[in-house]
This record gives C-alpha cells, structure tokens and sequence, in this order.
C-alpha cells in the first residue's frame, strides 16, 4: 500500500466514509502501553500519512526522530517527573490531589517515542503563504501529528502527546538544534485498552463542551446555536 | 451517525484501515470550487470530527466562526488581495511570474467559509498539560483543524486554507475579540475535482521531500535513512 495507490478523484462508499469518522472519534490519547513489538511496515505506514500532512507553501518543515533506547527514554522520564512537580504547583486541595493521582504519559513503556520537530528555515526564508502568519510552519506540523494519530488508531495503535516537558530540557537530551521547534513528544504502542472517552472526561477534570457551543455565525458576535 | 455509535475498543478491518489512508492521501488544499450547496448533515458531522479532537488538559479551546455572507467574503477577500501583493514582492523574476500566476484560495467560491480560532483563557488560567508549553492550545486547534479537513475529504468535500490574510484584518472583519487567536481561515465546498498531487507539486513550486529524508533515529544526529 502507498499513496500512489488510490486515484486523486476517488469517492468514498459510504463504510469508507464511516471508517473515517470512527477513526476520529475512537481515537484516544494514551498512556497505558503493553509490551508488544510494532510492526515496521504499520510504522512506516504511519510516518507516511504524518508525511503527507498539508503543510504551507508545501514546505513540509517536520522531521520525526524515532526513539527506541531505554537510555534516552530514561532521561525525557525525568525530565516529565521534574516538569510534573512543577505544573501540579498550579493546583490545589482536591483538584491538586486529582491531578498528582492521573497517569500522564507512557513514555519508557510505550515501544516507541517519537519527537516531531519543526524546521523554520527549510527551503530559504520566503515561503508561499507564511510571510503574514509565520508560525503557519508549526500549524503545518501539527496536521501532521494529527494524520500521525488518526493512522495509528487505524492500524490499532495508541498514542499519547506528552506536553508536560521542558522543550529546552528535550533538545538537550536528543541535541536538537536551537534553530528548530519542538512542537510534539509522542509515545507509541498497543495500548492496554481504548477509553471510551476521554480520561479527563471520565474522571471530572473538565465536561466536553456540546458542538453548539463553540459554533458561531458569521461573526464572533454571531448567535451561537449549531450549525 | 455520532460519535457514540462505535465502541472505543472498535478494531479495524483492513478495508476500514485502506479507508483511512485513503483519505489521508487523496487530502488536498482545494481552490476551484463549483457552487453546488452543500448538506447540511455532512457539515455537521463534519464540524463534530473537528471538535473531536485531541485537546491540551481536554481545554478544547477551539471556536468555528461560519461563514455564509456574500458580503462578509467579498471583504475577506479584498484582505487576502492586499496580502497577496505583499507576500508577492518576497520573490522576483520567474519565481514571482509563478507566484502570481497561482490560484491561492476560493473564497468567494466556496459556499462556506470557516474561520477557526483559539481561546487561551477557556476554562481559566491553569490548563494540565499547558504550563510549560503555553501554546500547546493552538497545537490542539491544528489538530481540529486536520480532523475537520479529512472528515470533508470523506464527505466528497474539499477544504482550501488560506493563510495569505492578516490576521488583524481577519479579527476587524469578524469582530474577533483581541485575546482570540485566529488559527485558521478556510473555505469549504464541493471541488471541481481533486488534483492527483499538491498543487505547488505539479507547478514545481516545491519537490515531495523521500520519507526518508525527514526521519531521524534517536536522536538529531542520528543517520537518516527511514524507519
């Protein structure tokens, strides 16, 4: 399977479409892995959809560095054990005591982390459509995470997005240069189970919000009531 | 259909996977649009994929500013013309006969555009998984927008962003409040077709970077050479 594989103009059947959906929404953000080796071939599937993310200018400015060794696992643990102690100072009484009790991240478990940097100067300084909003470089590597995740959940996969980092502390354990961002540390692996929902949902952090919500008309002003 | 129609542990038939990497590959920034109306039931579903996804502390920090208003886009556009000649005067020669020889968005077009913002102060000032990374927020907004972009493509929907805009001209248009951030502007609508590669692809603005090329093992340094 590649991306050459499905015609440009091709129309989805109405499972196909389906599938997408339930991508979308049985996606979950993990923690808890299990053991078990990945497969190469759904790795590298993966890295593909990550690749063929829509990036501005068609700049394409990611990189991925895949990361395997217990070592360097060790040292980014740390480092989140650090940066946690620090953000649960944000918190107190029950909601600190909540906080300090969730699993936050899967990093020496899950088989494989994966650190997805962004790299400002790829193909010179003037790119199409990033003069007016330069930070659209990073947007771009987003959708790529995104793709990323989505390919995941469909090949089985679980991951979790650790945010809970220093990203001066993660250059200096991967020698990442100063010139390029750290936008995502992604932990990856067969997860010991799919949530149904969101775990932060599920233990009363915070309620999703209804869609009608956070749809407006026309302007900021418009009244909000779903589409 | 919702998101409440499939079991989280759901696994994926490999017709169900091919689907999503079908999407994910046949995804493409669309700017010639017919003006075929569009359904109603596809753009919600369509808004729900976007708000299910990954968010920062579950912030869900996004908004979806829908746009109809012949009158609205026609300013909309006038700010990306202006933009346009800007951005235009980075390149020279050749390079600068191509730039302006590009369709860049389908606003007018488009039967619905789509301006997507962040919310840093949603939910208060304390977010789990933001302190150190404050813009992690924005991270999140990307990913909706992603979502919403390959639910679209599954729809039979194509999705242009258009990022040649100033985002001060983009607030004033549509009285976005100061301490809203505008992530994303993009226009909706069946496509005249789906080109079989990026545009700026076949243009030769820009080459597909080999897969290769953008992965690293373990660390910055560490030899390219795929996964």
């Amino acid at each position: 399977m590649t991306h050459e594989s499905w015609p440009a103009e091709a129309t989805f059947a109405p499972a196909e479409r389906d599938a997408v959906y339930k991508t979308i929404f049985a996606r979950r953000d993990v923690r808890r892995f299990v053991s078990s080796p990945l497969p190469g071939d759904a790795v590298e599937r993966i890295l593909l959809a990550a690749h063929h993310a829509p990036s501005v200018g068609f700049m394409q400015p990611w990189n991925f560095i895949v990361i395997r060794e217990p070592r360097t696992k060790k040292l980014i643990k740390e480092a989140f054990l650090l940066a946690r102690r620090q953000e649960a100072e944000q918190f107190s009484g029950e909601r600190k005591k909540l906080y300090l009790s969730l699993k936050l991240e899967g990093i020496e478990e899950a088989p494989l982390n994966i650190c997805v940097t962004c790299d400002s100067t790829r193909h010179g300084p003037a790119v199409l459509g990033r003069s007016l909003i330069p930070q659209t470089d990073i947007y771009s590597t987003c959708c790529a995470i995104q793709n990323l995740w989505l390919a995941a959940r469909a090949e089985g996969l679980g991951i979790g997005w650790v945010s809970i980092l220093s990203e001066e502390r993660l250059k200096e354990i991967l020698r990442i240069p100063g010139h390029i961002a750290v936008v995502g540390y992604l932990c990856m692996g067969y997860p010991e189970r799919f949530e149904p929902k969101p775990e932060l949902e599920t233990v009363g952090w915070l309620d999703r919000l209804p869609l009608r919500d956070v749809i407006l008309n026309e302007t900021w002003n418009g009244k909000v009531g779903g589409y």
